[in-house]
């Protein structure tokens, strides 16, 4: 018997700089032109039938124009298209139009396809560089920091993909302007649960700009834009494999994620967030580490940004008590919540440990206590 | 308009150590109780229909016997099912068995078990460790340095997968008793590639060893087992992400895979590979980087291993020429291979560039050429 050592050790280097503006359909195609991923030519622009028209294809026109080689590869807009069937049939096209590991990915859309198009350049050809194109404010909250993509399967969200640093990303808040109202509120909901977890001056600032924001103001916009980075990358720098501090980010997905799959996907992502954040508040007020006076101050700038406060009376509240136990934070069949501590904090358990265990008796009782949405 | 920088530069440890032995199948239990992958107590065995009740069974078994909790979940064996729906099938198999990422994958067979639980683990909750027992000679001369895992799909081959490092491989040399005669030949193949491309001595002492190998001596084993290890260590060490130096691990692989493919898997991989080194050498002779009788040498020392030199009667010449250009080292639309320098070394075309241009017109002379297997 013997023991051969395989040593591996080494430094990378996955910095990436996000460029928040307005207009940007031009700046990919320059920062290419510039040498941002080396000498590679040939790109696959995926993106969805929401986005195609209005930006993807000014992008990809200026990249052909620019010198580059490629094409648009779309497929249908929506969270039920996020799967590994619409990974395996982009990887075919791709396959069939000739692509090999001398390409690189661009993802034009929001968060569906910079999840998908992230996944998919991380194992294409054992992985092909790729660049994020946010278009929705969700994406630009959610998705542009962290490096997370993945699929969904028909028993898990997001528990198939990787962790796929892009090499740049672009925040263009002008494509928010095309957005229906709906998705600008989901997208704030990510947007003031960053606040409630990290900055109580971010969370005063949303209440007295968001009229503002939700009229585009530019300046508003781009100072949203700039400190939801900030705050995620502050969060994910510290733990980038979520192990301990990241959990936070899960502040009102326990309930939120429950919510968004009872409801068949009626409600969108950020609504769902911003019902499940109510509820750990409600949390947080039960077991003593927030006022009632905060959780109505939470509820009223959710509630002015569009968002949903209490639970469509479609849904079951026992239905949701048992889907709580799907939750990836469920350890050895214990239900597990991120609690806010006041507003601008989030309660840590132990050293480290920032969800803690909630029996079924209490998120029972915090659920069924919760208003009903009309 | 504003740029935030994300600066994500760290230091990673991917070592790993591989066990070369007899019987190790206990082994994997024991280090696991050591703490090989901290405290991670939850397996998913992956392994194919071949090897599940010879190998995977006891050390399913060992595992359970030491407290970890887990279960084996075993596909058809074959290079047929190293594919993206059987990736999908096992990761809906764990999932409704409520694996989270709380886990760790151990696999259990040859290339393709590896390949595809490799890849399955590095997505699987966006990464959870995996451990590689290797129970054939192939995939202890392929698989077990380099971290490469990858699926086929219907339009290539190993284009789907990413760099995925084990915690550690084992490498049980008592399972090749059990191998049939030309999977043996088979592994042979990858190894003769290695002492080809990299180190004449060991090309030396595989022809004076052959027969011991082939009955399975332990100590010849043994030492054939390590010299692939390091050969590979050496190359992929210095050029992980495969951009220049890897290259010469193709050595072979452009006529093979080509072969391989057009025989419809009829060949095993280190058979085709195997004509594939005959084809590499001949255009060697051809460029004058290798006498008649060095090509000579490798062609016996293949024949003694049990492997075909020649092209079977059944695949066309013609559109073997043509599948040629499927390969993923053309470039720009020319045929590139890597060309043995002598017996122990491969042609360093620039500084840097171990495939070099061939003309189609040399490819198809050579393939031509080449004599019929019968």
């Amino acid at each position: 018997m013997s023991t051969f050592h395989v040593e591996l050790k080494k430094t990378v280097d996955d910095s990436y700089e996000i460029e928040v503006g307005r207009s940007l359909t031009g700046k990919p195609a320059e920062d290419l032109k510039n040498g941002l991923i080396g000498s590679c030519r040939r790109f696959a622009l995926i993106t969805d039938s929401n986005v195609e028209k209005l930006y993807a294809l000014p992008i990809c026109r200026q990249l052909l124009e620019a010198g580059f080689k490629g094409e648009i590869f779309s497929f249908p807009a929506g969270e039920e298209f996020k799967t590994r069937t619409t990974k395996a049939e982009l990887e075919d096209r791709m396959l069939e139009a000739g692509y090999r590991r001398d390409c690189f990915v661009i993802a034009v859309g929001g968060g569906v396809v910079s999840d998908l198009a992230g996944f998919l350049a991380g194992t294409y050809g054992r992985g092909v560089p790729f660049i994020n194109y946010a278009t929705t404010l969700l994406a630009a909250a959610d998705a542009s920091v962290g490096g997370k993509t993945a699929v969904d399967t028909p028993l898990a969200t997001n528990l198939i993909g990787l962790f796929n640093q892009p090499k740049k990303v672009y925040i263009d808040i002008d494509c928010w302007s095309t957005l229906p109202a709906r998705e600008i509120s989901s997208g704030l909901a990510e947007t003031i649960k960053h606040a409630c977890l990290a900055d109580r001056e971010f969370f005063v600032y949303l209440e007295e700009h968001m009229d503002r924001i939700l009229k585009m103001d530019p300046a508003a916009c781009e100072h949203m834009a700039r400190r939801n980075c900030e705050i995620k990358y502050q969060v994910v720098m510290k733990d980038e494999r979520e192990t301990g501090l990241r959990e936070v980010l899960n502040l009102g997905h326990t309930a939120g994620r429950a919510i968004e799959t009872l409801s068949g996907y009626r409600l969108l992502h950020g609504e769902a967030v911003s019902i499940g954040l109510i509820a750990a508040c409600a949390l947080s007020v039960e077991m003593g580490h927030m006022t009632g006076e905060e959780k109505e101050r939470i509820r009223n700038l959710l509630k002015r940004a569009g968002l949903p406060v209490g639970i469509p009376g479609y849904i079951d509240r026992e239905a949701l008590v048992r889907k709580l136990y799907t939750d990836k934070k469920v350890r050895n069949g214990h239900l597990r919540f991120v609690i806010p501590n006041g507003i601008g904090g989030i309660v840590e358990f132990q050293p480290g440990v920032f969800a803690g265990e909630v029996s079924e008796e209490t998120a029972r009782k915090i659920i069924l206590e919760m208003e009903t949405q009309v």
